[in-house]
């Protein structure tokens, strides 16, 4: 595999599986690219959220807007710039604030293999 | 291990080993942590570069500024929330354009039992 640029205009947004709010994913790296990992972008409606026990080691940056993380390690809000790591067996609350939120996560192994 | 919120707030930047450049990284997940990737801050001067073969699968999120990335895949210029992926064994250089870069990374494996 060679090199990637990945870019915001290139995401295929679809719904995040398992879930009916207005919270999408595009997948850009993925299994079957034959790295470790999964890259891709997320898109968070205003004041949507999601509660997930992870099945893979997740990391989140937030490039726009704002997020609330609650778990067993409490409460922390995410800006721009911020990272939430979210290991495998964590149970996450995540909203997104006024506005919404655009993310860009890498996980490992592969969470659609994972799911 | 539980969740983490990562800061640049927090970042305490090192000058990037093996090179003598204005290029500096942090990083606030390790191999210390238990986890299977290591994740950080990166922060480029103005106009410095450097050339690496991967010894990790690193995926390099832009939070500010422009990096060119040349490879073997060609040459691609990154904005803030564009993403390289570069897998391991790829040779790249990667050079900040005017007023400097900062980034973001997840490496897998851990990079600093890498090199």
């Amino acid at each position: 595999m060679k090199v990637r640029k990945l870019s915001l205009t290139d995401a295929k947004f679809e719904r995040s599986p398992g879930q009916e709010a207005d919270i999408f994913t595009a997948d850009l790296i993925g299994a079957g690219d034959g790295g470790p990992v999964t890259v891709g972008y997320g898109r968070w409606g205003e004041g949507e959220s999601l509660t997930e026990t992870m099945a893979v080691h997740a990391t989140m940056i937030v490039l726009e807007g704002r997020l609330t993380v609650w778990s067993d390690a409490g409460e922390v809000e995410l800006s721009p710039g911020d990272i939430a790591y979210m290991p495998e067996g964590q149970t996450v609350t995540i909203r997104a604030h006024e506005g919404g939120a655009t993310t860009a996560y890498v996980t490992y192994p592969h969470w659609a293999e994972a799911k």
